[in-house]
């Protein structure tokens, strides 16, 4: 069993790290961090890379494809080799996956085309220029592809495709391991429970997938 | 204003990641990797290495120091050159964090005689043997030392300092930019909600911090 996670220039540590950390623990599957050039890659901010040992040409038949998001899904949206990897190994996956706007690279690949999806709230409604149905779930399964949310919730989607793949008690066990009992001090995880101005602004200075 | 996230050889990335994408979201905060020999640094199972930009000698006055933690904390803690850097920064710093067995270190580094402190469940009575008063508690503030609990606990704690330093409306917006509004699919995550014999063969099969 192989994962494979694809690392791009100003991708989300999270995002990636979420479902490593938690899909990632399945016993006897082997994780491969991907990019299109083996080597560091830079996260959104800059300040910290996470090494590919691989590149695409040697990853052609993952069993699952996790597919982190970030700021700029435009640019890799664009990337033929980026998207022409994704076509071939879904050829063959179990299970394909994203984490926040990861899911719209997924969709310009044409794999989510009639399907429900989910991204990162200030994206998720940009799926429906690639014909899949947006959802605001926070983990959406739809044959063999499920999407996350935002950020985090690829803690949730990796926890759930465990329990799917390896059982409740496997996952159950990685959810102990991980003392994921979350507790964050503000319930302003999601635009329907945030403040207004908070969601407001967010909405005004979102960086536009056209614009950059 | 600086952050250092320590590495060392088998830290878990999200005990890492989870502080970076929160805190390490401080308006106008740098966020440097550091490490004994600057490079890469490989995670605990192996599959992934992150970037330390610099070595310690290149990061002598962080006004914040987050120490991840992993499954083999008796080798850092035996360390003395890691040890005498997080003795030397914190001298200066404003605040000085772990997530997960990263407390066991700030521990035998002796800066956590006669506090409060946390760390993950199956660790955090360790802290006894180096004068800290374990707590149940998922993140614990005492002072300048503030401490999270397990591997995840570090976003929740990343957001609560994050407010303490720049105001609850600032760590709200970075909560729903990551939209952190967890849904875990099971209810497993401490040892007081999971299935009885889940954790019990968790503790057997716990590795010691003296034999390996």
């Amino acid at each position: 069993m192989q994962i494979a996670v694809l690392l791009y220039d100003r991708f989300t540590a999270l995002d990636a790290i979420g479902p490593f950390d938690t899909l990632g623990r399945l016993d006897g599957a082997e994780t491969v961090f991907v990019s299109e050039r083996p080597g560091p890659v830079r996260t959104d901010n800059g300040s910290l890379a996470l090494v590919a040992d691989r590149g695409l040409g040697e990853v052609t038949r993952p069993d699952i494809v996790i597919v982190p998001g970030g700021p700029a899904p435009d640019v890799e949206m664009k990337n033929p080799v980026v998207l022409d990897w994704l076509r071939a190994v879904d050829a063959t996956t179990t299970w394909t996956t994203s984490v926040c706007t990861g899911s719209i690279l997924l969709a310009a690949a044409g794999l989510l085309e009639g399907r429900r999806a989910t991204s990162h709230w200030l994206y998720v409604d940009e799926l429906t220029r690639f014909g899949a149905e947006p959802t605001g779930e926070r983990v959406v399964f739809d044959g063999k592809y499920v999407t996350a949310a935002g950020v985090s919730s690829g803690i949730d989607m990796g926890l759930t495709l465990l329990g799917r793949i390896a059982g409740d008690e496997y996952a159950q066990t990685v959810q102990l391991m991980t003392e994921y009992d979350p507790q964050p001090p503000y319930d302003a995880g999601s635009p329907e429970k945030a403040p207004a101005d908070i969601v407001a602004r967010l909405r005004a200075f979102k960086p536009s997938a056209e614009s950059r």
